[in-house]
C-alpha cells in the first residue's frame, strides 16, 4: 500500500500529543501522554516514539503508510532542521532529534517551533484568506506567537522571533521569569494570573479558587479559572479582565508594527475563555490601534489544542 | 546624451530635501525648501518641483538625462503606488503626486513611504552586509521606523506597517498625540522633549534651555539639546536620558519580535547625539533582549539625514 498519511507531534513541556491525518489533512485519531521531562532527552524521545505508534495504533494504521513526520518542539529548531538548540523547558541543548526519530520510525522527520507550527497549521488549515501578513498569540503558562510576514513564517536572524511574551507593555510592572520588568507574560499570563490570585489570598481577599477556606492555592489551570469566572468570583473576573486588556495592548502593538491582515487567539486559556476574553481584547486593542491598520480581524482559533499537530502534519505534508 | 541619473526626494512635513545620485547611487548634490504645508496640495506640489529643478541647476544637469525620479512621502501609499492615501502632516488625502509630478517632469516617478525609503536606503548604500532582517527608527518629532522581514521591506495589509512610535510601553505613561497613554513616540520623541522640560520649567527647574531668565521656552532642535547636554545641563541630561531608556526598551521588543541582524537608528536627534546615546540605548535593550536574540547589532546610521533621499534614489533605481 502506498504512503499516505502524515503524523503531526506537538512536543510540549508537560504534555506530548500525536496525531495520524490523511492525505487531505484531517486528523483521523490523536494520542496523548506526559512528557515526563525529567526523564531527560534519551527518555523523552522514547515518549516521543511511544505517542506516535500509540496514536497509529488507534488509528489501525501501520508506520509503513506514513509519509512524514512533523514535530513541533518548545525551543530553537538548528538552520539545517536537524536539531534542537536549546529547549529551556525540557534542558535540551543540541540534541539531534530529527536523525533519531527517523532511525526508530524509519520515516522521513521534520522538526519545526511549536509556536512557528501552530501558526503554520491555522494559516493552512484554517483560515480561508491565507493572509500574508498574520499574527497568532498563544495564551499558556507562558505567551508565545508565531508571525507570518510578506507570505512567509518569519524565523529571525537565529530562529528566535515571535518572543511576544517578553515585549514590555509596562516598564514599571511586575518582574518576569526571564528578569525583565513589565513583560507581557508577566502581566497577563496563567502564571501571572496564578501569581495575583495568590498574593490577593495572602492578602485575605476571598476567591472560590482557593482550598481549605481560602487559605491556600494550588495550581490554576484554565478550566478552574473558567468555572470561577462563570460562577461570579470578583477575583477572578479582575485578574481575567487584566489578562484581556494587556492581550489587547499587546495586539495593537503588533498592528501598529505589523499591519497584519489577521490576529488569531489560542492556547490554553483561549480554548476554555475564548468568547468571554474577545469581546475584552478588541476593546483595548481597537482603543490603540492607528487608523491605517483597523481593518484588522481579531479572531479566536477553532483548532484549539490540535492548532500545533495540524501545523506540524502540515510541515510534513509540505516537504515530503 | 542618455538618461543616466536619478532624484531621489524626500518630503517632510517642514522641509523638502531633494538628491541628484549618479548611476553608481553616488549623491552629487542636493537642494533644500520649505515644505510650507499650509500651501496645500497644489502648492506644496509646486515647492517640490521646485526643489528637484533647484537640485538639478546646481548639479548642472538637465532633467532629460534623469532616467527615475523617487519620492519619500510622511504618510501611506496606495497599492499602485500613485498616490498618497493620508498624509497628516501635509493634510493630503488621495492625492494623485504620482501622475502630477510625471506630467511636470516628463520623467518616470515612484513613491514610497519615508521611513520605509530611507530603511531601504540605509540598507543599499550603507550596509555591506545586505541582512533579511533588520528595522530603522528614525527619532525626530516623531518616531516612525521601517522593517525588513524575510529579505523584503515590510509594508502590511494596508502599507501601515512601521509606526513603532505607536508602541505602547508603559501603559501607565503619558498621553499620545494619538490618544493613547504611553506610546514610545510620548515617553521619548523630541515632543515628549519638549513637553517634559516645559513642565518642569513651570514648575521652576533651571535649564539653559529656557529664555527670559528661565521663564519661557521656544522651540527645542536637536542641536540646541546637543549644547545643553554637552554644557552640562541637568535637566536636558536626564529627558536625553529617557529616550535613551525607552528606545533601548522599544529596540528589545522588536528584537524579542522578529529576531533582527540589524537595528539602526537615525533621524534628527541620532544625527546630532548619536555617539552619546548609543551606549545609553544599547543598555537599555541588552538587558532586555532574550538570549537567542543576543546577536543583533545596534548601530547609529552613517547616512543621517540623507537616508530618506538616497533610499528615493534606490526605488527609482530599482525599478527605471
Amino acid at each position: 500500500m502506498s504512503r499516505e498519511y502524515f503524523i503531526g507531534v506537538d512536543l510540549g513541556g508537560t504534555k506530548i500529543l500525536a496525531g495520524v491525518f490523511d492525505g487531505n489533512l484531517k486528523c483521523l485519531i490523536t494520542d496523548k501522554n506526559k512528557t515526563k521531562a525529567a526523564l531527560g532527552y534519551s527518555g523523552v524521545k522514547g515518549r516521543i516514539i511511544e505517542t506516535i505508534r500509540g496514536a497509529l495504533h488507534l488509528a489501525g494504521i501501520d508506520i509503513s503508510r506514513v509519509k512524514g513526520v512533523g514535530i513541533g518542539a518548545p525551543g530553537t529548531i538548528s538552520k539545517d532542521g536537524e536539531r534542537v538548540l536549546f529547549a529551556p523547558n525540557l534542558d535540551w541543548r543540541e540534541v539531534p532529534l530529527k536523525t533519531d526519530i527517523e532511525a526508530e520510525l524509519g520515516c522521513p522527520v521534520w522538526l519545526g517551533n511549536d509556536c512557528s507550527l501552530a501558526t503554520l497549521g491555522i494559516h493552512k488549515c484554517e483560515l480561508d484568506s491565507k493572509p500574508n501578513n498574520m499574527v497568532c498569540i498563544f495564551l499558556g503558562t507562558g505567551i508565545g506567537a508565531g508571525i507570518i510576514a510578506n507570505g512567509v513564517i518569519l524565523e529571525g536572524e537565529t530562529q528566535a522571533a515571535g518572543e511576544v511574551g517578553h515585549m514590555v507593555l509596562d516598564t514599571e510592572g511586575p518582574v518576569c521569569g526571564c528578569g525583565v520588568r513589565g513583560c507581557y507574560e508577566a502581566l497577563a499570563s496563567r502564571t501571572a494570573i496564578y501569581n495575583k490570585i495568590k498574593n490577593a489570598v495572602e492578602n485575605g481577599k476571598q476567591t472560590v479558587l482557593a482550598e481549605d477556606d481560602g487559605k491556600t492555592l494550588t495550581k490554576i489551570r484554565s478550566g478552574k479559572l473558567r468555572r470561577a469566572v462563570e460562577a461570579g468570583d470578583k477575583l477572578a473576573i479582575r485578574v481575567l479582565d487584566e489578562t484581556c486588556f494587556y492581550t489587547g495592548v499587546a495586539i495593537a502593538n503588533l498592528c501598529n508594527l505589523l499591519n497584519p491582515e489577521v490576529i488569531v487567539i489560542g492556547g490554553g486559556m483561549v480554548d476554555q475563555m475564548g468568547e468571554t476574553m474577545l469581546p475584552k481584547i478588541k476593546d483595548a486593542a481597537f482603543n490603540r490601534i492607528m487608523l491605517g491598520a483597523r481593518e484588522v480581524r481579531i479572531i479566536v482559533s477553532k483548532l484549539g489544542d490540535d492548532a500545533g499537530i495540524t501545523g506540524a502534519a502540515v510541515l510534513a505534508y509540505d516537504n515530503a
